[in-house]
């Protein structure tokens, strides 16, 4: 059994969801691991991680109306203000969804269905660099 | 260390609550796997994971009535209307619950609390075959 | 590959966060396992965990108003209400947080974030001892 660990690096240009499906699974097909689990966590609280469909690009936008409309930008709700009015919806957006995601690895191959697509979720309104850590154990 | 995959499938018949409880501990019983961590995965986007209580049935109902009014069926909310009135209220609700749950296996036996069942929970109208990937690993 | 479980009880005295970021990370320092996989279990339906800033406790007042807002403490609302008011909301919000959490170690040392604290999120008023199971497997 091993264990390799991974960063992936995401420099987000405001709210939104960036696709890193695509780097995912090409790290994973280029280790030496054909069975394992894939365990990636974002090391932030306000961004978070999902799971979504990769087809029809709607998807993403009803997604993050829905949720901010939910978690409005709006300071008087809120005692947490200083570090501006989109960091505690952050916050609340990001416990809503996942900073975690565990996957399995069958086959060299990540198990994913056809239309799971893996996002970061970011919820800040300036740029920001997100790390995302995988840790891949198996053999 | 082993690892073993498996695939339970579970035909929906319209939204609600399928518990899988049992389907999943008598495979993990047949087993040769003492110690482990068994990682169940959905490989759809309009269905997902939970672990509720399995006492009283109320709580699903109730659970299931809160989802419907958080997230209502009305097209003129959403872009994404192609699929049906149902559908990207279902990614919605897989996006606040669950895609993967990842739990542990001690002595064989799945640990899990007293009152807590493993559920799909169905979010489209129309009946479904769901795939739920099961990943074991352990010795 | 070794495989190492561990109990955390947590004494509530009400809703709210009670941190267990400290006592998770002396538990993974004091074994010999340098890399891994750490996954939490709470063995409950009626509380949950989750990870989040562990920063301004102003965060943390506002999660958890947003989410009594969110699924009020109403009996008129809900058909299970034998238990309290109190108790079929805490099935709620269990559902839109998190019942496990997967992490990794490097180094011998758990992979949080520089803002990340782990939290047990108590949803019921009365005193509960919650059951934090903690399984590592790693080398």
């Amino acid at each position: 059994m091993e264990q390799i660990f991974h960063e992936i690096k995401i420099k987000t240009k405001g709210q939104g969801f960036y696709d890193f499906t695509d780097q995912t699974v090409k790290w994973v097909n280029d280790q030496k691991i054909n069975n394992g689990i894939l365990n990636i966590n974002i090391l932030h609280t306000s961004a978070s991680l999902i799971i979504q469909e990769n087809a029809d690009p709607d998807v993403l936008y009803d997604l993050k109306n829905f949720f901010d409309k939910l978690v409005p930008m709006d300071n008087k709700l809120y005692k947490h203000t200083t570090e501006g009015k989109d960091d505690m919806p952050a916050h609340i957006k990001s416990a809503l969804t996942n900073n975690q995601i565990t996957l399995s690895i069958k086959d060299n191959k990540l198990m994913l269905g056809t239309w799971q697509g893996l996002y970061l979720f970011e919820h800040r309104l300036e740029k920001h660099t997100r790390i995302l850590s995988h840790h891949l154990i198996g053999n």
